[in-house]
């Protein structure tokens, strides 16, 4: 596979210490792992904290996943609260080398659409980069209609990271943008197939952060062409990040690496490690499905 | 295709005169225009206006599509406000000779999960057919976990009709049913190649009702095999029936049979025929795709 | 208290034997009781199991609670799934010599404007009692806005049962319709100390059907005109009715009833008679706030 | 009036000049205005752009309204995406002699009860001020319970802003809350007068921003108890605030306040100031109600 921004791609974890620092090591050791198995990282997404981070700590995260990317592409998500915020980390991304800028619309506020039209060409103005909106009504809580993203895409806009869970939206995305070589990211494992064989190119998948390995063979079966061999990898997929939702799935993340015997740190506050209890409940269940 | 509910199933759409009384002849002319082309029937549900329907309608339209059936399966909609009168419209099916039911949770009204299984138990009980659970919490009110379905499952339901658009959930119902023979059928085409992709029997199609070929065909494409292919179609799919959601889509319904030289009569009240102007944007841009 | 329509109104519940037939005689218990301290009846409403019923059964109980009313005003709730269903009911309750009817929007399906507007046109002109509307946002799927009401009000309705528990769009229904004699009701009485200061004439309280003693008390400390004595009396109320929503407030109806020594009967299924374990509990906390 | 913590307390925009920084001359300005009519602030809240500043530009607005604050309480809002930047900005409000501070659940991440209950302990800790929840489900996604409420005023909290727009809510935080001397403020005016009877003890109002002296001349109506004419007064302020509704309330405040004659500067992007014709016809629309 050598198309950019293809196939699995996890939105990499911010690992912390015990003190809320970001602990390097443990982030170099992180990628490091996920670089063998996958194609691009998505750093300081939702996975990756960006969102609890200060400006300075995510330019820091998105230099060492640069660092550490091996062959893979990275695109730094600079989606931040405000429009200067989202421009200076876009313009820093450029700056250290990495491939692509990925922006959630602004968030807590709710905005018109041509304030969002007007933060996203911000972005795209900033930097020389290909620039990815990544949707996700639920988090952001301004939905971006499949109208406003064939606008964003007429004016520069790189592709779409698309997080909404809902397949037909996403069609309408498809069916909506006229820009010929717009890239289609599916920004969930748990209907990659059906976004794929659709047009999608590649995954943004939270699960690839825990079994980098298990979202590469998913994917290699979905390129072997078998729709009902697909469809049985796909359930197993779902199966597994069903299980990684018992608690907060951020905080299960850090937990799942644990059990895979890494060393991740920890979630940041508010966010706290698991119980016990839960900590031994998905143990179990992941080991039955094999994958622990 | 010899499988029973298999393929793809209209939910048959309810002919009305202009005084709101059933148009026998019209309704006749429709299933079998449709039985030219698809496998099965699902008469007197959400599209075939079963809830503004009194009992004996319901039943006098049951009839007419059992004898209008040709080789297609029928399942009768026997969803109802109440458990009493889903139980009477069972028994009425069966006597007629329908090959199943299918049932909506009481609507309405919110129930526990308690009040829902009774619900479904008195209708597994009073009946020798196979009993379909018809999920649609948009509608309904009354959501049906996976673990609720898995339960009912174990007791004597025969499938799930599922029309909650939401992939996930269909996969997670997927996961849950522990019952072997479990018939899954998607109650929408709009994400219906990536359920049957999953596992799935059959395709309950709104869409079908107009264009009953055109469904045919992309379920052949699905048969194929060729996953590309079909997530091109899939996309056509959802065009198609993203213009029938100009309007209340049962009333674009009647509206679209007629544009292809039926007379399909006139949805009940409180519907009403779309006005002029929107049938005339729906009918060009249906002739832009290449459907009329 | 002479103003029409004004004071506590119960939806007063429909008493249904074990085989969920309509049991007369303890119907008439019910409402005679209710008549003692309140000032009208809704008859057939959301607490009336009315969407639970035939047209035949309703007319049935509409006709009892006339029989029963004593010098209480009588709304009978004609809402329907559909128009005609609607009509008949509203041409029926004033042939029995109601006082006015009162109708949700038709639910299950959803509906445009012009389609709603044209539905309660129907029933404006097929009778000459004051028709309500009843605004039930989350059991109808069909909201109506300030500006429909306006319109209806300006077309002939009569008045407006608010249920929607949202004190600021009742503001907006106070401040947008023109017509000076429009009749606001709020159906509820967890908000019904603000609506009444703002110009409600009376309360639909589904707690009177309980307690309507205690709601009659109510309304004459607002009637005071203390606001800081009706606010402790509100909150009073607010608790009460926390009580009853252990379960579904319906099948708890019956069951308070039933701990003040009277026989309700019991709601027809999908509903059930809560469970023992449920009774105990609501009736301690009940009798702890001297209620019982 | 010499409680504290009640009346009138308009959450103060920030005032930004057109390159997007703060404006410190206006932004004194704009609380010398309020100042004189109402009896407390909180700045860097929603209506302060709180959200869309960094933590030293909280800090420079927070020390501003403080030295201008003249007789008024000023709780400052210290509410933030995740822990530590609470805690900071709640430290920095006890340094400059802040009253209070309040602050908003952690938005974008969805939290466990558990992980939100030490979120607040760690703000409790921190200082000795007194600290407010500030509860804003739909902007923060994190709604917070009666349960909670209660668990945390037990453990410290000093009171509540609860800006849910929903009555119910509001009463059941004053039903289930035990500690004596907690302090429930109304974060509306939409729903203001039923608070205040209830036991609220202020407002904190969007729109004493724009109409200081109405919002103060409604407190007073209010204090002379007359329900009926308190009622007619809330009809007109929330007449008022619909009309500030026509675009993001947070614009339209600035161009309300530049329609007073002031130089209130603009809103940060994305936020932008609001069209002209939104502009002539707000300001004919509150010129009729006689407000400019």
């Amino acid at each position: 596979m050598t198309k950019q921004f293809s196939g699995i791609i996890p939105p990499v974890i911010t690992c912390f210490d015990e003190e809320g620092r970001i602990d390097e090591e443990a982030q170099r050791e992180v990628v490091r792992f996920q670089a063998k198995h996958v194609n691009g990282f998505y750093p300081c997404g939702t996975y990756g904290s960006g969102p609890l981070m200060t400006i300075e700590e995510r330019k820091r995260v998105a230099e060492i996943v640069v660092e550490e990317k091996g062959s893979c592409d990275v695109i730094v998500h600079v989606g931040a609260i405000n429009t200067g915020q989202s421009v200076e980390l876009a313009e820093h991304a450029q700056s250290i080398g990495a491939d692509a800028v990925g922006a959630i619309p602004p968030y807590y506020y709710k905005y018109t659409s041509e304030q969002l039209l007007d933060h996203y060409r911000a972005i795209i103005r900033a930097v020389d980069l290909p620039v990815f909106l990544y949707n996700n009504p639920g988090l952001s809580g301004n939905p971006i209609s499949a109208e406003m993203l064939a606008t964003l895409a007429d004016e520069g806009l790189a592709g779409v990271k698309d997080s909404a869970f809902d397949l037909v939206s996403f069609y309408m995305y498809l069916i909506k943008v006229r820009k010929p070589d717009f890239i289609f990211i599916i920004g969930t494992e748990a209907i990659a197939a059906a976004a794929l064989d659709a047009g999608a190119n590649g995954v943004i998948s939270g699960l690839a952060n825990v079994f980098p390995e298990f979202m590469a063979s998913f994917y290699r079966t979905w390129q072997e062409g078998n729709p009902r061999k697909t469809g049985e990898h796909q359930l197993k997929v779902v199966k597994a990040r069903s299980i990684l939702k018992y608690g907060p799935t951020l905080t299960m993340t850090y937990a799942v690496l644990k059990m895979r015997g890494m060393n991740p740190g920890h979630p940041r506050a508010p966010y706290q490690d698991i119980p016990a209890s839960l900590y031994e409940r998905a143990e179990g269940e992941l080991r039955n499905m094999g994958l622990l």
